[in-house]
């Protein structure tokens, strides 16, 4: 009778991992390094190596775990094979369920890690409860995981999703990371929220707290807070790009929340104010019901959602 | 032993039906008028008494019947219920099966009639081999049908694929049937077309036969394989606007091709040389490999998406 499930979230510094009971419940999380040398060709036997351990030590047998879902920097297709490998933990493409067999029978699902993150949030966070929900994760670049019917959407070739390089703004000069120009993300990421400031205090002499120290998203937000009003001209900007993104995305999909995470997230509710009226403004009517949240699980959404890859059953990814 | 189903397209004027083997090969279709009066409350029986009659005719048992299929023209939830009624054939809200039950004991799917079309389209049309599609139809208005992992998505208000709604144009003045201004449609649908040739022929007095007769969609794109230079400069802008809206598209749900299809389709393979370069530009690099295809079906596509719908075993919807 199977019992436990492992989530797993491979990142560039440590793999994080979770131990869940079959409700979902974490029972214990830990971190190993992620071993990039050598083409990272450590990482997976290092993460099966864990998770034996950890069995061994609490006395889990292989028929009580309902598998080991993992989450990776990378497309991942229906068959867990990482496409076009993880270039950032050094990886080329592989085949990940097949790789874990080797030190452990029991079923394996593998999916990108931002998407894996989305289905985290859909299934114990800011999205609980929904079944169709987008998550848009603003940090240094913007990215966005999409759920429909509780299932997390690849697409043809696991590109679903990235919403960041939804072209915005017409009259841009700068590249975006992509090469296009005019991308969301030149706006709504950290990063994008630095060039708009920037933007902003060149255009006139206005006074502004912002004009001494360094200049960050977070110390936008701060401004914000204690009424700058430059800093609330800039995230009004902010929350105009990111506001009309969102309605495209809404009106795609219809989904029923965005549940918005990532380092810029930690403003609060203060940023969510910025970007509600311009969704709603943007959004075809029959769309404008869907709410804005704020992500709750934090660095830990992506052991979540990988352990919910077993536990509910998602139907995508298919790989077993 | 299931040999055959039915699919049914429910439109303003008339309902179309086709009988299909379990190969989804058509043997049979005809149409029946579409009664309006009383709030449209003959329009399910006139259905099923035509769908009997044709089996009496087929000597077809219910028992070799895998079901019925039916597109309507409104939003359908995951239970065939539709949920806001069909303003244009006077429904108010009704669940599907249970009516269809009444007279007919065989598994029931219905769907909004655009998604039908779109699955059709996928199984025997533009699409065909593709599970991952977006359908896109350029008629009076522009809609869209959104298809992942062979299954339409219907999103959390039945308004998933409302393509026609992205906004497109920060300097639009005029509103669009929904109220917002700058909507994909109001470029890209057949009077969106107009209207960009109305505002281009103002521009300047540059000799064209645009300037002589009805302006229609079909005019422009007549002109175009006549090499009319302003009719082909109008087809540029049309051709940028749902370029730039349908990269956006891809950049969400990545599909692996666009079926154009609607009355302005008929301009043929000239009409795709317009848009393909403006989606190219504005896709993100990883969902450029997409294709655009003409749809194939044209309005039969309805009966075969409907037949699919029980033939293929489509997920969404769920009800039977």
């Amino acid at each position: 009778m199977a019992k436990y499930a492992f989530g797993v979230d491979v990142g560039g510094t440590t793999v994080k991992l979770g131990l869940f009971d079959a409700d979902g419940s974490v029972l214990d999380k830990w971190e190993i390094p992620t071993v990039k040398d050598n083409e990272g060709v450590n990482i997976l036997p290092d993460v099966a190596k864990s998770i034996l351990a950890k069995m061994k030590e609490k006395g889990i047998s292989e028929e009580e775990l309902a598998g080991i879902g993992i989450g990776v920097p990378g497309a991942v297709d229906d068959a867990g094979t990482l496409v076009g490998g993880a270039v950032n933990i050094g990886w080329k493409p592989l085949n990940i369920p097949q790789q874990l067999h080797a030190y452990i029978n029991v079923p394996v699902k593998a999916a990108n890690d931002a998407n894996v993150a989305a289905f985290g949030e859909m299934w114990k966070g800011g999205g609980k409860g929904c079944s169709n929900m987008v998550a848009v994760t603003l940090g240094t670049g913007v990215g966005g995981g999409i759920i429909v019917n509780g299932a997390i959407i690849t697409g043809s070739t696991g590109a679903a999703g990235e919403i960041g390089h939804i072209h915005i703004e017409d009259s841009e000069i700068e590249e975006c990371g992509c090469k296009n120009k005019g991308c969301l993300e030149q706006y709504a990421s950290a990063t994008g929220i630095v060039r708009l400031a920037r933007r902003r205090l060149a255009e006139d002499e206005k006074p502004s707290t912002l004009r001494e120290g360094q200049l960050s998203a977070k110390a936008v937000f701060d401004a914000v807070k204690a009424g700058d009003q430059v800093a609330i001209e800039i995230a009004e900007r902010f929350g105009r790009y990111l506001g009309k993104g969102l309605a495209m995305v809404g009106n795609v999909v219809n989904p029923e929340v965005f549940v918005i995470g990532g380092g810029v997230s930690k403003a609060g509710e203060i940023l969510l104010g910025f970007v509600e009226p311009e969704l709603q403004k943007y959004a075809f009517p029959p769309c404008r019901g869907v709410r804005l949240a704020l992500a709750e699980l934090g660095n830990d959404a992506g052991i979540y959602g990988a352990a919910g890859l077993i536990l509910l059953g998602s139907n995508t990814p298919q790989q077993s």
